[in-house]
């Protein structure tokens, strides 16, 4: 059986989640608590040395991780539905716009380096606050702009059918909307979320309806 | 011909170079000068409205962007040398490496971010080098980890030769040594570093070799 080491808040983790969903994947899910520290216990290292969440380890006793790479190698092995077009242009726009977020936005907000701001730069709630949204404005900016102005887009972000920047993009949404980021300047952005979470795979891959959701 | 919107310091930029010249593939190059702010100007953005250096516009005409897509487009159109195994597992490997220091460290040092701690922070040019130096750390310490606890590491981050992973660590080594990073904990990263730049490929793209730099 394919191994999840999940974390039903932790962004990354629910890119590999809905990508699991969308082949039709079973999987099982084992839970490090990010909040707790528990990536850094002996007992997650022992299994994953780096101390990394998601970690996929494949019915055949692979060990993954880095979500986009997890996500390209499930593509590669389960090839139905694909999650990249067929062409290479179209590929690469697919990987560009899952990268603008892999990339450029979520390193920014993730806890570890919400802690270090608050902890050694002494960072006021406030100012941890306006961060969070400044590198979501940034980034949503640039890809409602590139989703608007590309004749590639669709109901999804590329075409007619969910795919890896999808995988990336619902998240990403997730997170801005539990940090109360203002998403009226994204139209393009929230239609394709709402499109993408009124599917099954989407929607069973959301932190509320994970085992360890609390 | 294939054009490159490059700035000579872009870690990312650097790590398309690279790409292109293993492949053997002659580009333009027209500078973006980040320092100065050029990639928000009127000029830039009527070309890549996303602001976005590097950009790789190809000899058909298709504009790309994200260094990582890149890359990977390059190697699907102009397969040899490959950047990538040709095994899902290998290739997984691989892009994980790659996307460590892509999606880790690269985007927590980067000049937007660094701008944004002393401006926005208040953040001291000390606390700036701290900040700095500990994402370097984190990263390189998984990155030594991984690199030398699993046999796929040969001469390069995946066997004997130079790949995607590669084309990610030489630059982010390039930058940690300006900010006088110590590297001392980390030989199997330094020597791989070090097996790369020997490589004219990796030579000729280095910041210093390049026609704005100063």
């Amino acid at each position: 059986m394919t191994t999840l080491y999940d974390y039903f808040r932790s962004s990354a983790a629910y890119r590999v989640r809905i990508a699991l969903n969308l082949k039709g994947l079973d999987y099982d899910q084992i839970s490090v608590d990010l909040v707790a520290g528990e990536q850094r216990g002996t007992d997650h290292l022992l299994r994953q040395p780096q101390g990394l969440v998601p970690a996929l380890v494949t019915d055949d006793g692979i060990p993954l991780t880095q979500s986009l790479a997890i996500c390209e190698y499930l593509d590669e092995c389960h090839p139905t539905p694909p999650l990249l077009p067929t062409d290479a242009a179209g590929r690469a726009r697919v990987r560009a716009l899952a990268q603008l977020v892999a990339c450029e936005m979520h390193p920014l907000n993730n806890l570890r380096v919400l802690k270090y701001l608050v902890s050694e730069l002494g960072a006021s709630d406030d100012a941890k606050l306006r961060w969070y949204r400044h590198w979501i404005d940034e980034g949503f900016t640039a890809l409602e702009a590139q989703l608007s102005w590309d004749a590639g887009s669709g109901d999804f972000c590329h075409g007619d059918t969910p795919g890896l920047a999808d995988i990336c993009l619902v998240p990403q949404v997730f997170n801005a909307e539990r940090f109360e980021c203002d998403l009226a300047s994204y139209p393009r952005i929230q239609q394709i979320a709402a499109n993408c979470r009124a599917l099954p795979a989407f929607a069973q891959a959301a932190p509320a309806a994970q085992p360890d959701a609390r």
